[in-house]
């Protein structure tokens, strides 16, 4: 066990900088902040470190470092300072893709990703696919609003169009949500075996490219005094009519 | 016009103390930096104050008052400075209530909130019932993340259980959505003419009080390896079953 109470330790600053996603990248390494993330990753072997102010939650077979509030709080980004910070691996996917698919094409906000991979896992979405442009997935907000389904779904972060196609040439049907009446009733939709849901960016929807992929085209009938739904929102509504 | 670039000015800081409910009901005002919401205000009536740095969005017949970035930057909640800043009127309550109904109970995210508000106007649930417990309805995050669904709907905080037991009286059909198994599955669910659907606290559910009051209770089935949806998606979801 290493004791550390300095923020000024050279291995407190190289995990504070891990808050960004620059380093994230650099060291193959995130941070978590909520035990029963911690202990997942632990689980499947992925845990390197794990710090604590008072008493340990459980002893890790990892490097345990004691430490002090105001180090964990300078690694947290949670209001209250957590009991305890891991430091994990970031691991190569196994880009096994499960036969219902969801995809994010510039989606910003890593609470609305987060939400949206809660209710995938929910609903048998097992894959989700991300654009290039969308948040980082280990964004600790991301990771937190997963409630856990962050290490039990394969999340696979890589250019979109690319991939879309990949998965049409493999039977994938590629489905748009969309603002547009013309469109598909939700309601209607029969969900073939396999396919991809792709949702769009919070503002804008759909880019011009994908639009040009899809094989159809889904809405979700609203009142008209509403512009649109949350985007976490719309792509539960329609994951939730894969029968389970 | 007038024109005040001290955050010390006398005015600025009332302003700014509305950032906190107790002053927000001590002046019956409260605070909106969205220009979207500063024109639906203004539409109704509600519009007091105009803050402003460089150019105005356009003249509102309200008292404007030119200022600066940094009082507008104190004065708002976003990461980007607003262009603009208004201060409106807190009115009372109409209090008719629209036959679909949705209710928090004890909920505690703002955000979660402001979602739940926005799918409820989508769906045709135009009257929400808060507990006296939940986050304030006139938080600035809620009203922004309803977008826009804050001034079409009908928002009554109150003594929750208090107002059921009315409405129940008036022949309302009182549910709850749980993640109890034994009750109803949501797509075997019909929907009555009048219901008033309630949702609980993010980590707790509904309280006791409330369970023992419903009518019915309903859940969305979901794969076992996921304890629960976010309760903005589980709301939204059993409210777009209700035939637009």
């Amino acid at each position: 066990m290493l004791e550390i109470s300095s923020v000024s330790n050279e291995l407190i600053k190289k995990f504070i900088s891990l808050k960004n996603k620059k380093y994230r990248d650099e060291y193959g390494l995130f941070l978590l902040d909520d035990i029963d993330l911690i202990k997942e990753a632990y689980d499947l072997g992925l845990l390197e470190y794990y710090l604590y102010a008072n008493k340990p939650y459980t002893d890790f077979n990892c490097e345990n470092i004691k430490t002090n509030t105001n180090v964990l709080s300078k690694l947290s980004s949670l209001e209250n300072i957590p009991n305890g910070i891991g430091v994990a691996k970031i691991v190569q996917n196994s880009k096994e893709y499960s036969d219902k698919i969801i995809a994010l094409d510039d989606v910003q906000d890593p609470g609305n990703g987060g939400t949206i991979l809660r209710s995938a896992l929910a609903f048998n979405f097992k894959t989700m696919l991300l654009s290039s442009s969308c948040f980082d997935t280990y964004n600790e907000k991301f990771i937190r609003s997963t409630k856990g389904a962050f290490f039990n779904c394969n999340i696979i972060r890589d250019n979109l169009v690319n991939q879309l196609l990949k998965l049409k040439g493999k039977g994938y049907e590629i489905v748009i949500a969309d603002l547009n009446k013309n469109a598909i009733n939700v309601n209607d939709y029969k969900m073939p075996e396999k396919m991809v849901l792709v949702v769009g960016n919070e503002g804008n929807g759909i880019s011009k490219e994908i639009e040009n992929i899809a094989d159809k085209t889904i809405y979700i009938p609203i009142n008209s005094k509403i512009e649109s739904l949350n985007v976490g929102v719309a792509a539960s509504i329609i994951m939730s009519k894969n029968n389970l």
